[in-house]
């Protein structure tokens, strides 16, 4: 029998990305919708699709929503039947995941794709293949919340692939500072950007992106201590532009690292990266956490982002930095909307499920 | 009576822009053109404009070629008749211009906007309103060579806005260390890329670019010795991609000042900086040579780069770093067909015969 | 003494292209603005600039809000005061239109580049150089409802660029049908577009579109009679997507006409059509209404919707038709902000005050 | 025992389609491989892959050429070894495809891409799923020209998509007259085309575009007749632009039927065309040759063009249209890449091996 989950915010482009990741899947099933009180009552073809218009709001290029979850009806989130439901995926927007996430958790592990709870000790910033050993602190949530369930928070898209190669390199080699200037696409948080912002233009600035780089990625990095992460000394520095890009992050980072590396002692590293995890062989991970190319002219956004189901982060153009001391540079391309959200969190779901948070 | 110039290299882009930044010219008369073997004899209007499809190459968008131009003859640049010429303007590759420069350079003053002979001890590498006392060499130049001319070196475009910034730094802060990510428009040297490669993508290399940048700025931000430009020990490290931008270079640049210093230090230092020049008010001059934007969404490309005709370098999210020791950040566009390419090679020619340095 | 205008709907797109185009206007001075209950009370800089952020709300790249303007406090649309004003430009939404407009009307010359008062009998729609003939009907107006001043209004911009080639035509060889397919600019309705969907992208659809050059192609064709305008039959075919350029409309066009014509006799009569208008000189007009070119790459929309201040219309690739009787076709850009919009605005304005229709 | 297969052309755009095409096929294996003289003698890793820089030029995204390609040795396409092998498919320029195609078709069925052949009277023109009755030319080919293989021709891509859906028009409500405007992807013959010319901008013209769209349309619409296609007396009218998008042609099309027709009339034509070539369930089939969507912001290129892996023709808007004698428009994405060049050439193939004109 499959685990039977919900999904929170499924008109919403997130929530979207989790049903495109739950489709046919052999471990889920889409058990019950929700979405915000306008929706709430109607069946999903209904919420998404206008009728007299025919006008169709599915985000998710290359797929459709099943016909099973077509024809589920949607919930209204404040109150979700949660009777039968094994996990929740949260997909919803800041200010709903404060308020909506503790009401799931408290019955139901919930995964969430949004900020507010992301900080909290007790609450683990987890992406699968990183730092899955953090997952522990759902019992010591669980515990002082007295919650049944918890939460486990994914972090920002930008952080997120940047987070995959540095803990490839802080294993290996140690870090001290990480500087990074991204490129990124505007599916995601920047579906709201007018057309007219972004076409044949950089738009240098993201509202909250770079506090989010410089505050998560620290936490992902760090140590599981006694009932929270203990968090290394990095100095970060980040600046987020966004590009006329549909999908895909590109991101130029320059690491200080704690020892002096070749080039090949960092190919090594991320190469060898992860395959403890990769080898569980999960329905939606990637067969490589990191895939580096000798091609100076990758990584391309538009050619890697959906390599291995964009999932893996792609590396390219490795090479010594002239400032920073044990310097290294290279560039990467994260699919923001795969591993950097809905699939991401399916994948968590998968391990949740493969390490038996689920069900217990 | 005005002073005649050549324009060889007329038929490419880097000579159209010269040729657009020349029409209506108070000082110059355009007297002589020259390109490859292959457009030699032809009339410009007969070597730019196929007679039976009408198909036109004039790459300046927004101008047309003036009509006296249109009817002088295009001569073969290995040939060019120098007599009567007070000014050569040299737009060509660098094989040509490699084997050219030179035997112009020995009867006459020639600009350069190409790459071979930029690094030569001898030969100054200018920026309009930046290092203008460099221009001082050309006189060691024409002693050692034994030339009654002299060549004077444009640098490229992406260094050029860069440098603009790192001079007003240096003169009030110095510099230690610069680190910088290009997301570069396709004009220029763009202009080969196939349309296939950069539509909805970021390419992230630009072959020699990353090194021109490493080699020039800290020639440009040289002090003038005893024949030769002295160097500063400065680290610099660039990333340089391109974006689907048509025109106008973004780079984010990151700074270690040789002291601590406010954000308001910074923006005075901007904004104070090269008011002696642009009070000459040359032709093609900026009014500003910085603009400092307080708007968070500033600079873009698509907005910024004609500011001020594209003379302007315009600059944004100035801020503190948190890696680099007294480090600073900021963004800056600059337009890199005009302030770094033909317009450029145009203000420099008019601070040439402003200085004397044309007819001596 | 100048002329003193109110812009009603200043904060918005349209309003501020009508800004831009008064911007040190000769005739015209800006004596009032109005906006939403939101903005009224603030300053025009406040209006449009968060305080907090420095962002600014300003869309007609290129140019700034003019010093004397961001002083001018914004006034509630709904209680503009008139006394003083001799002309109104009403940029508003169609609701805000359909509501304010006559409020203006009855006693001040009122713009409308607004939809809800086009088609009504009494109220022009026209294009200037092309049905200014037209213009005789607001005597009707006034007389009719009793008013002081009087509603003119402009079509849409996709119509305004082909009417005017089909005027040009109409007058030489007589108009029978009209086939269009376009493909339009982002800027203007556009503008809220989300970016994720016109990227690498052709949209098939723009709502309302196609309807507005059916109806109203006719109407600016058609022949001034008695208190009402008398309307050719013409059929017309319209297929209106939206493409990923930032400003400009190409549309290709397929006309039958009356008669045969030759791509000469086309030629012919697009380049001497409106001579009489351009040569009023007014300060907004194009120098020519139609510009044609032999060069089969053009006209392109980044090329040439500047063309004139983009204020002619640019047509091309002249040639026959091989299914419509007397088929000819060709392609044409017009800038749907400029001649289609705001600065089409001033340019009638212009004539309105040539032709004593103001303070009269 | 699979089909031995040899690519002419391998390193070409058009002809890594057609490698991309036959990845991992269960009928057919690559045999061989052919370039011209430059790329002859190395493996197909070395002729694309530069050795020192690492820069792979390989055109298919999202695929990578096969390890057992990658090993193959490239052949001088001139004396290419026809010896064992059971098909070419010959994906060349225009001059090659005219010289060397007849080399090869004299002893083996060779399957082309290019323009040189395709309106020779014996020489058939197809589209799987449209015409393939037409393939009995070959009989006659083979006769005529004493040859034991056969020339056979797929069409231009612009044309592929729009003759699916005028076929499944034409067989049920026949056709007169045809009306389209294309705005064409950059993928294929667009590959070369400078960066500069097409980002935020349309072009309007590509050369030789709109012919081939007349003169192939009514061949492929035509009736098998003795030796011949007997070509039906439709007027076509084309005009070709080229967009921002990277793969899929967007055409807008107007039909004037033999007889009236309602939306409904048209969407069942479409609907149920080509069910008994779908029903072959070839490997590469799409499982529908028309999909009608009813959304009318649909089809979409970026969002349509991978519907069923780039193999079925997307339709929609489908509604009367004003001007031609029982019209009827509607706009069709088709993948220039996939149905229209390389995939299309495959399933060509695949249908030549069901039905027995392979090893004959």
């Amino acid at each position: 029998m499959k685990i039977r989950v919900a999904v929170v915010g499924a008109t919403g482009i997130a929530g979207q990305q989790v049903l495109a990741g739950l489709d046919n899947h052999p471990t889920f099933e889409v058990a019950a919708l929700a979405a915000s009180e306008r929706s709430a009552g109607k069946s999903y073809a209904d919420a998404i699709v206008d009728r007299e218009s025919g006008i169709k709001r599915w985000y998710v290029a290359g797929t459709d929503p099943a016909p099973a979850v077509m024809a589920l009806p949607v919930q209204d989130a404040k109150s979700l039947e949660l009777e039968g439901i094994d996990l929740v995926f949260a997909a919803v927007e800041s200010d709903a995941a404060r308020e909506l996430e503790p009401i799931y958790a408290r019955r139901v592990p919930t995964i969430s794709t949004a900020r507010p709870h992301r900080m909290e000790p007790d609450v683990p910033l987890l992406i699968p293949g990183v730092n899955l050993d953090h997952l522990a602190l759902v019992n010591e949530q669980k515990r002082r919340r007295g919650w049944q369930g918890f939460i486990a928070t994914l972090p920002n898209c930008t952080a997120t692939g940047m987070a995959v190669t540095l803990k490839a390199l802080d294993l290996r080699l140690g870090i001290d500072a990480v500087m990074v200037t991204t490129m990124q696409g505007i599916s995601g948080a920047g579906r709201d950007l007018p057309a007219l912002d972004i076409v044949e233009n950089i738009i240098p600035y993201i509202p909250r992106e770079e506090e989010r780089v410089r505050i998560e990625t620290p936490k992902i990095l760090g140590r599981l201590g006694e009932g929270a992460i203990i968090q290394p000394s990095i100095k970060i520095s980040a600046t987020c532009t966004r590009a006329g890009v549909i999908a895909g992050h590109t991101e130029a980072v320059t690491v200080a690292l704690k020892q002096p590396a070749s080039t090949d002692d960092v190919i090594a590293a991320f190469e060898s990266f992860g395959t403890e995890f990769t080898g569980l062989r999960l329905p939606t991970s990637p067969r490589h956490m990191i895939t580096v190319h000798r091609d100076p002219m990758r990584p391309q956004p538009r050619l890697d982002r959906d390599a291995e189901d964009g999932m893996t982060t792609s590396v390219g153009r490795i090479r010594p930095d002239e400032v920073l001391p044990n310097g290294i540079k290279y560039l990467l391309v994260t699919h923001n909307t795969a591993m950097g959200a809905g699939k991401g969190a399916v994948l968590l779901a998968e391990y949740l499920a493969h390490a038996g948070y689920l069900r217990a």
